[in-house]
Parts: C-alpha cells; sequence; structure tokens
C-alpha cells in the first residue's frame, strides 16, 4: 500500500478514484451530517419513499385484497430473499425473509438442535450481540441442552463431539473484529456440529460466501449495512441440503405446503418457506425490496476494497493526529476487521455525544466504546477526514474540561 | 326490532341514520367498489400515507439513529399497545405489540403452558383459524404436552383438570360464529385451567372486554378490522396478575430489563414489555399507529350496534332475494354472530370472483364458503343491498350455465 495522503485534499482524491463514488446519489443524506452508524441504522435510499407511497396507495388502497396475487404481495418472502441471497453466497432459493432476527435465530437454533438429537451443547461466544446468548440459553433451556461459553479468541476449543451447534457472530458489534467464516466452520464440521453464522453486521459491507465456505445456517438483520429502515425484517439461510429435515417450532400457514387448504394438521412447505411462520409484512418487506436496489450492479470485492480503504483511512488518520488518547480495538489487520472501527475511551459517551452536536454520528456502547461505522455505498475519505477533524476539536475541548477523560455524561 | 325496508331507498335511511357514517370518509375506498372483505385485509385509512411519509422521511431519511429517541420509535410497541387496549377492554398497559400473530400465539401458550407445569393437556378448537392449531402442535411437541381437539359445540366439555390451557378463537374465520367469551373463560377457570383467546375477526368490530370476562391472555392481528395494513404487526395482552411470571422462549434484548446494558445473561423486563424479543418494526408500527385514529371517539357500542344492523340487513335481503340457494352458516342470532356473513354453496369459489368481476369483494374459504366480512367504519347498507342485487344478478347467470351448481372455477 502507497503511503496514505493525510490531507482533506488527500482524502478528496481518494474519493474521485473510488469506483463506487456515485453510489451516495442514491441515498437521502441530510445535509452537513457525517453518518457513521449505518452500522446500527443504515441511511434512506431515495427509492424508498416512492416506491412505498405506491405500495400503499395504489396496492393497499386501490387493489385491496387482489393485491395478494396482483402484486405478487404473496411472493415478497422469496423475492427480496433471492435478492439477499446474491449478497451472502448464497443461492437465491435459500434464504427466507420475515419475522426480527431474534425469532430467526430461535427457529434456526432449535431447528439446527433438532437434526442432532444425540447431542446436548450449544456453543455461543460471549462478546456476541447479547441477544445471540439470550436466545440460545432460551433454546438450551427449551430442550435440556448446555449453553457452552466460548473463548472469544479461540473458539474451536470449546467444540466436542457432544456440540450440536456453535453459534457465532460474523463480525463483532463492539469492536468490529472479523472471525474466520471459513475456518471455523470446518473445524465445527470437523466435530459433527452444525454452524449457524449472524450476518447482521457483515452483509452489505463485506462479502459474504456461505456455499464456499458450507455454512449451514446464517441469519441477519436488513436495517445496518442493507438499509431496510428501522425495524425491517431479518432473513434465515437454510443450506438447500438440511431443508428437508429443517423442523422450526413456530408452525404457521405460511410455512404450510398448502396454506389456503386450511387443513388441520401441519405440514412443512418444500424448500427454506417452511422457516415462515405468519402473514408477511408487506409495507416493511416493500421499503426493503426497494432499498436492495442500491446494490444493483455493485461488484462485492469492490465493496470490500472500498470499505477497507476508508477503515484504513480512519485509522491512518487517528494514528497522526491523536496518538494516545483513543486504543483502537478494531483489529488493524485488514483481513480480521469489519466495516466498523471502535475506539476505546473511559469518556466515550461524552465524546460520541458532542461528535453528534458537531454533526459526525456514531454511537456509544456500553461502558467505554465508540463506535463509528463506514457503510461503503456512502461514506466518503472527506466524511471520515471531517470526522477525525471533529474528533480533534472534542477532544482538545475535553482536555480542557476534564483533562484525566474520567468525567462520564458532562458532555451532552 | 321494526321490520327492515327492503329496498334501496331504505338502505339509504338507514345509512343516514348511522351515528358512524362520517367514519367511511376517514378511509381512502376505490370508486366503484363494494368491499367486503375488510375481515381479511381492512382498507387503507387516509391517514396511513401522510404519516408513513413523514415518518421515512423526517424520522429515518432526516433524523437517522437519533429517531429512536427524538421521534420516540422505542415506545411505538407500548404507544401502539395502548390505542389497541381501549378497543379489547384492556389497560393501556398490558398491550405489547410487535411479531406476528403465530409467532404471540406462540409465545403466549408456551409462557401459559409453564404457568401450569403440573398439567399436560393444550385444547384447541378444530375449526379454529389454522395457525393457532398448528402453533399449539408445535408448542405441544416441543414441551412434550398433549393436543386435545374440543368439540367446536362445546369446548367446555374437554376441560379437566389436566389442562394447561383451553386456546379459543373469538369470531370463528370460516362461520362468522361467536364464542361467548365470558362463560367458557369461566370454565376455564372453574377446572385451574388458563384461556388465550384468538382476537383476530372480532377486535375493531365487536366490543371485547377482556378484564371484563378475566381473560387470561389474548392475541390478535392488526390488519383486519383495525386496518393497519398487510401482514401489520400483531398484538399480546398477558394479564397483570400474570406478568411476573411470564416467560416466554424468545427472549432477545428488547425484552429485556435493561436492554442497552448489553449484559450477557436474559433478566426479562417488568410487564409487558418482556413479550417484546428484537428490534420493532417501526415503519410498520407507524402505519399501524396512524390507522388506529379511525377508532377515536368511536363508542364500541354503538360499533357492534352498526356491524349488527349491517349484518341483520345482509341476512334479510338474502331470505328476501334468493331463499334457497345458499344456506347461512353465520348463526342468525345477533349474540352468536361476529362481524361477518358466510354462506355454503357448491361453487361458492366461482360465485366469489363473479362477484369480484362486478365490483363486489368477497373472499372464499374452502371448500364451499363465500365469507362476506362488514367493518363497520366503512361498509354502508347501500353497500350490502347492491352487494346482494349483485349476488342476485351471478345466481342468474349461474343458472343459465350451469343449473346444478355442481361446477367449479368455471367462472372467473
Amino acid at each position: 500500500m502507497s503511503p496514505l495522503d493525510l490531507t482533506r485534499a488527500g482524502a478528496a482524491s481518494l474519493d474521485e478514484a473510488n469506483p463506487l463514488r456515485g453510489c451516495r446519489d442514491l441515498f437521502d443524506l441530510p445535509e452537513g451530517v457525517v453518518y457513521l452508524d449505518g452500522n446500527s441504522l443504515g441511511a434512506l435510499p431515495r427509492a424508498v419513499a416512492p416506491h412505498l407511497a405506491r405500495v400503499v396507495g395504489a396496492e393497499w388502497g386501490g387493489g385491496l385484497i387482489s393485491s395478494w396475487n396482483d402484486a405478487d404481495w404473496i411472493n415478497l418472502p422469496a423475492r427480496v430473499g433471492a435478492r439477499i441471497a446474491a449478497l451472502i453466497g448464497a443461492p437465491a432459493d435459500d434464504v427466507h425473509v420475515g419475522d426480527s432476527t431474534t425469532v430467526l435465530l430461535f427457529k434456526t437454533m432449535v431447528a439446527a438442535s433438532r437434526m442432532r438429537p444425540d447431542r446436548r451443547v450449544v456453543v455461543v461466544e460471549p462478546t456476541t450481540f447479547p441477544t445471540d446468548g439470550y436466545v440460545a440459553a432460551g433454546v438450551a433451556e427449551l430442550l435440556g441442552l448446555e449453553l457452552r461459553w466460548c473463548d472469544p479468541a479461540d473458539p474451536a476449543a470449546s467444540l466436542d463431539d457432544d456440540v450440536a451447534l456453535l453459534a457465532l457472530t460474523h463480525v463483532d458489534f463492539r469492536s468490529g473484529a472479523l472471525f474466520d467464516m471459513a475456518t471455523l466452520t470446518a473445524a465445527a464440521h470437523d466435530v459433527g456440529a452444525l454452524v449457524q453464522w449472524d450476518l447482521c453486521h457483515s452483509a452489505g459491507a463485506i462479502p459474504v460466501d456461505l456455499v464456499g465456505v458450507d455454512a449451514d445456517f446464517a441469519v441477519g438483520c436488513t436495517y445496518k449495512y442493507l438499509s431496510g429502515g428501522p425495524g425491517s425484517p431479518a432473513y434465515a439461510y437454510v443450506a438447500a441440503r438440511h431443508q428437508d429435515r429443517f423442523r422450526q417450532p413456530i408452525t404457521g400457514w405460511m410455512g404450510h405446503a398448502h396454506p389456503f387448504e386450511m387443513e388441520r394438521d401441519h405440514v412443512p412447505a418444500d424448500g427454506v418457506r417452511r422457516v415462515a411462520s405468519g402473514t408477511p409484512p408487506v409495507l416493511a418487506l416493500s421499503a426493503l425490496e426497494a432499498a436492495l436496489g442500491v446494490f444493483d450492479g455493485v461488484d462485492l470485492g469492490t465493496l470490500r476494497e472500498v470499505s477497507l480503504s476508508l477503515t484504513d483511512y480512519f485509522i491512518a488518520l487517528l494514528d497522526d493526529r491523536l496518538g494516545d488518547p483513543f486504543e483502537v480495538i478494531t483489529p488493524r489487520e485488514r483481513e480480521r476487521r469489519g466495516s466498523q472501527v471502535s475506539l476505546r475511551h473511559p469518556d466515550a459517551y461524552g465524546v460520541v455525544q458532542a461528535l453528534i452536536a458537531r454533526g459526525v454520528v456514531g454511537d456509544f456502547r456500553t461502558p467505554d466504546v465508540a463506535r463509528f461505522g463506514f457503510a461503503p455505498l456512502y461514506v466518503s475519505h472527506v466524511d471520515v477526514w471531517d470526522a477525525v477533524e471533529a474528533l480533534v476539536a472534542v477532544l482538545a475541548s475535553f482536555e480542557h474540561l476534564h483533562p484525566a477523560y474520567a468525567v462520564r455524561n458532562l458532555v451532552t
């Protein structure tokens, strides 16, 4: 890598050379804001508002009940699933969309555990997003299994032939560290365990190759890098080889082989549709469908290069301008880094609030982490430069106010 | 009841006397359509489109992540729950909104069964909406319980001291028959069982008094009489006396006592928020919140009177104009009738299709039922008159085409 030009003009040059620079115009970003929280809530794609207005007015209001067929609402979960499949290295037919991430984690963990009835351990990584652990604990209680917390630095060390499922997150929500999906999946398979990946903090910013790594299951949200909107529906991948034996416990009519026959007994649908439970959330799925258009024609390798260029640049500027005050807890090795950079600081909460007041939006995670996410479709190198400039100014004011960085919640 | 005037002018007179006649203007109904399928998908309230456009543009696009606090997204499930509570006789704090009906049925059935650990039977009524039975079967398998199908004419006969939960629907989706909530709840309590009511086909058209009948749990959808939009989120009621011991199995961060503390172990929130699992579906909840404004100032006793007036009138017109060709399977007794009228006919599918072609929208339920729903806020007596007129015309054409009514799917 050639040395980076750390001036603002240098940042602008990097943006000019960015092959994805045109994508920013696909989003409706507020003026004067540097938005580095797309890893929590993705920015609004311009296509969403007019599409949703049409779905509400013409399809719901005008078409009424007939829109289930005439506007093909009934196939939204599969249609949107096929679009997401293209971003995660999955065949188009193997991704279902609906429910929340939590509910899909639950369905998948129960179904996976049922596929290994002779095993009684579910392994979870303790720094994972809390819900993943909560759900695993809930499933363990329900099925009489043991929940085993692994060492984050070496999840494979917790694997043995009593493990039914290894449930890991691809990118750690707090540190931004990227797990090695291929190696860990292979390690689990070596002991006969199944693997479930949580893609919430990777899909849409980092290429995922579920088929390539031979993953069994994956679940992810769509409101971060996929920009589907606040609380938009989640998705689940079930490897084709497991679909016939995938028995999730929330058996509703939309996962039935013949939903409109209204049969008394449940017969799971063929394929990934058996993941479905209730009536699909049409408005939310429609917003998501329109949002996913921002990925049309985007090469995922290029997306990754842009993401790394942004995080490289952020880290280089921090090193150059700040040095000591922050500990970068995100791995500096490119192959271990997601699309965010997290900093540890005793007054991280106050720093994040002060940055927001200056128009630079990151977020705080308890107890002392400031997170900055770099959505590669709409964050520029100039944004990165301006964010670090604001951080320098905030810290200067903090040194004056409380040099020991020991006071929390002072700046709001 | 005075004799009904069965002329179209008589229908118009009934509409003039309807105290809720102004409510129709709150909906965006297509011209030339008589919409009698609000029991499947409620019509579009006019307030939804502008509100949703504001939530998307200003709150998501403009406010981005800060809208979780600034636009109070985080409290949408509770805020919308309070509005629904007012329609079902529940205290404002005891209703949670989120997930699909299927998922909430599952959570509630598991939690209820766990409250009666010494009992091993769940009783379900076999003509209920299929999902209710599917979910009960799924829960029974998961917890090692027995699923007992009761006699639809006498559910209480299946109760004994081994029953943990009686799960019933308030209004039968197919026949429109209304179950006696107070009597059946009392019968279940007499043997120490808990009761869960499915309100999908009653709330918003029929007064529900959950506290008055001493119900334990209730679940309902919001896309039928509540007009929340296709696949809008469902709601769950948990009686205050049960909330502390309510342990649903899909333990996610939004049901945690301290979601943003990111603790490793799950501690259920106080109150009904423990029903929550994942991130709330903000766009769908916002559409629903705006939609529920149509009930502002509506007296539920008046709503019921209007509903009964519409179904009385439909049945009277059928008797007068048609007589034999249809069997009315909806109870003629007012106290046993929901807000729909269902007819049995060997060519029900063809009849419904022919009516749709004439602008009268009802729906077909296998094998031989034509359903007509009467949403009391926007269906008029003139609509009812026009629908029966269309039905007479359709049947006349059918007599010519296939007098035995034995051919299905011929008219499309």
